[in-house]
C-alpha cells in the first residue's frame, strides 16, 4: 500500500445468520461488486436468530473500536418485507445502516444519532429487490456506495428519531443496586447493565454483597485471577460493566443463568 | 487505495471444514505467500463433511453474486488422493477450482462451462504435495497464481465435460408441480428445486395448496410477514426458489423435514 | 493495488473466543484504527475454551503457511489480569504477541526463538487497559504498531526463554513407537504426535500393526481412498504426522477417543 494512498473504507456486517452462512457470503459479493477495495469485517453472525436485543448490545458494544467513519452494516430483521422502515444513522464518527427495529438503539442511548435518513430511494439498490433479503438487495448495495463517497443525504428523507427498544433500567437507592444480565459471552460469563459509573460509590470490601439469582458471592475484584478456580465472582469486565463469572469455568451453563436473570449489588 | 490502482483480486473459498477450522487459515497462508495482495472471503465452511451436493447448491446460489473475474475455490473433497481429477473451469464471468465430483454441477447446470482444463500440471503446486490436503498443497498456490495474471491454459490438458450430480427433477404436470427440498438455510427454512419460473402459471389465491410430507399450507406469499408468527407458509424466498418456512420459527427443526422431502404445489 | 505498492502487512489472531465472538472483531477494530492497511486473518477462534495445549498446536501446525513477516497474534489467557507476562518471539520469519503460558511452545519447539521481548512498555498499548481483555487492550495495538514498523525491541525488556509446556515424548524402541493423540480435527481424524522421520525404518507392510486404545488396524497408507469405507486406517496425514481415521466418518466420535489417547506402531 503506498503511503500516499488514503486507507480502503471498511465495512463492517452484524446478523443472525449463523456462523458460515452463505447469505454473509452473497452480502460481501454484492459489496465487492461495487466497491472491490473496501475492507469487509464480520463483527459478528452469532447473535441469536431474531434477537434485536442482543444484536443491539453487541452493535454498541463493539463498533465503537472501529476507525472513525467505518459503515457498519446490522441485520437481524424479522420485520423483512413489512413495513418496516430501514434507515442510515450517523452515530458518534460512525454509520449505521440497519432495519429500524431497535436494532440501532443501544447505541443511539449512548449517544443521539447526530443524523437519521429513511432509506427509500431505490436508485441505489440492486435492480431486482427480493422481500425476504434486504440485507443482500438493499443493506449492502447502499453501505458500499457510501463507502465510495456517496452522501447520506441522498438515501432517502431525513427522520427525526429511531425505533428504540425498552431497556431495563437500574435501580440506584441507597447501598443497593439493582439490575439484570443483560449478554452471557461465549465464555458463559454473566454482562449486566450495571456499570463501572454506578459502581463509583460501592465500598472496596467485603462487605459487598452481589447476587444473581439464588447465587450469592462477595466484593467487586478486578481480574478472574484474583480468586481460586470454580470460584462465583464479581468483577467489571472489559466491556466496563458489572460482570459475574464462575474462575476458569462457565457461570452460565453452571448455574443455568441466562440474559434477564435480576442481579443485586448490596452494602 | 489510489484511484487508479486496479482493485485487488478476489479468490472467495468454500469448503466442508466446519467454522474455525485451521486448514481454512492454512490455504489462505499458501495464497497470500504466493499474493499478499489478494482479497481472500469466506464463501462458507459449514458445508456438511462430504456432502458434495449441498456443496454444489451453495456455491450455485452464491457465487454470482461476486464481482466478474472471482477466483472460487470449493474444497469438498472425500475423494482426495484417490485418481479423481481436480479442475479448473470458467463458468460465466468467473474463475472455479475444484475436485472433479460433482461440486461445480449446481453451477454448470445453469450456464455450461466456456473452458475446462484438468490440472495436472505440477508447476504451479506447493513442491510437496500431500495425499490428503490438495485444497492447501494444489487449488490455493494454482488460485493465487491465476490471480497474479497466470493463463489457465497453462494449468494442464483442456477437457470435455465435468463431472455432474444427477440432480432431482421437477415435474410440472397440469394443476401440479413435484420437486423436493433441497437444502435448509441457517434459520432452518425449507428450499426447494421449484423456481420462480416454474410458479408462472400458478394462481395467486388460496386455492393453491402446497404440500411438504404431512404438512400443509393454502398460498404463496410475498413475505414471512404477510402471515402471523408460527404460521406455516410458502413463499418464493430470496433465492429464487420456493421456500417453507415457520414465521419466526425453525421449520426444518419444528417439522423434523430434512433436505429430499417431497414438496407438492397443487391448484 | 499499484505493482511498485509494497505488499499489505499481515495480522493473524488466534483465540478461543469461539466462531463468531464480539471480542474477535473488537480486536480487529483497534488493529484497524491504528493500521486500517493492514490484512487481518482469522487462523482459528475456535481453540477449546482455556486450552493452552491444543493453542500451542494450531500455532505450531499453522503459522508457518503464511508468508514471512507476518505477525501473529494468540489469546488462550486464562491468567489475563495476573502477574503472567506478555511476550513478543521472532520465531524463524514470522512475529508472535501471546501470553507467555505456554502458547508459543510448540513453535519455539521446533525452532528455537531468535528474540524474545517481555512486553511491558504501555506507551504503545489502548491508553485504559483492562484487567481482563489484554487481546484488545494491549496485543492488538502492539501488533498494529508492529505492522507500521516498530521494532520489536521497543516493547520492553528482551528475556532469554518462554514458559514451556511439557509435551509428550514418543518413545521409540527396536520394533515399536509409541506416542499419543495431541489433536482431534474437524473431521473427527486423530493426529499423534508421530511424525513422518519417526516412521522411516517401519517397513512398509501389512506387518506393522497400529493400535489407538483397543483398536488395532494393520498397515499405514498413503491417503483414506486406499482403504474401504467405514474402515479403521492409519496414514501420514498433510500435518506430516501419523493420523487414524475411519474412512468417510468421524473417527473420535465413533470410536470415543479423545486427545491423550495412548497410539503404538509395532511391527
Amino acid at each position: 500500500m503506498a503511503k500516499d494512498s488514503p486507507p480502503p473504507a471498511i465495512i463492517t456486517l452484524t446478523t443472525d445468520f449463523g456462523a458460515g452462512s452463505r447469505y454473509v457470503a452473497a452480502m460481501k459479493g454484492v459489496i465487492l461488486s461495487i466497491n472491490p477495495c473496501v475492507q469487509i469485517v464480520d463483527l459478528s453472525h452469532v447473535v441469536p436468530h431474531q434477537d434485536i436485543r442482543t444484536g443491539a448490545i453487541v452493535l454498541a458494544e463493539t463498533a465503537r473500536w472501529f476507525p472513525q467513519e467505518t459503515i457498519h452494516i446490522a441485520v437481524v430483521d424479522p420485520g423483512v418485507g413489512s413495513n418496516r422502515r430501514i434507515v442510515y444513522a450517523r452515530i458518534g464518527s460512525h454509520h449505521y445502516i440497519a432495519p429500524d427495529n431497535g436494532l440501532l438503539s443501544g447505541l443511539a442511548m449512548i449517544e443521539p444519532p447526530s443524523k437519521i435518513v429513511c432509506i427509500n430511494e431505490p436508485e441505489f439498490w440492486l435492480g431486482d429487490v427480493s422481500r425476504t433479503f434486504h440485507g443482500r438487495d438493499i443493506m449492502a448495495p447502499v453501505a458500499a456506495r457510501l463507502s465510495l463517497g456517496l452522501s447520506p443525504d441522498k438515501l432517502g428523507k431525513p427522520i427525526d428519531r429511531l425505533i428504540e427498544l425498552p431497556w431495563p433500567e437500574v435501580q440506584q437507592v441507597p447501598n443497593r443496586i439493582e439490575g439484570e444480565v443483560i449478554e452471557v459471552d461465549s465464555f458463559g460469563n454473566l454482562i449486566t447493565n450495571i456499570t463501572r459509573d454506578m459502581l463509583h460509590g460501592v465500598p472496596k470490601s467485603d462487605v459487598v454483597v452481589v447476587t444473581c439469582e439464588e447465587h450469592e458471592t462477595q466484593g467487586i475484584f478486578a481480574t478472574y485471577s484474583d480468586q481460586p478456580p470454580m470460584t462465583f465472582m464479581a468483577h467489571v469486565g472489559s466491556t466496563g460493566r458489572l460482570e459475574l463469572a464462575i474462575v476458569d469455568e462457565n457461570a452460565s451453563a453452571m448455574l443455568g443463568v441466562r440474559v434477564g436473570a435480576p442481579v443485586r449489588v448490596s452494602w
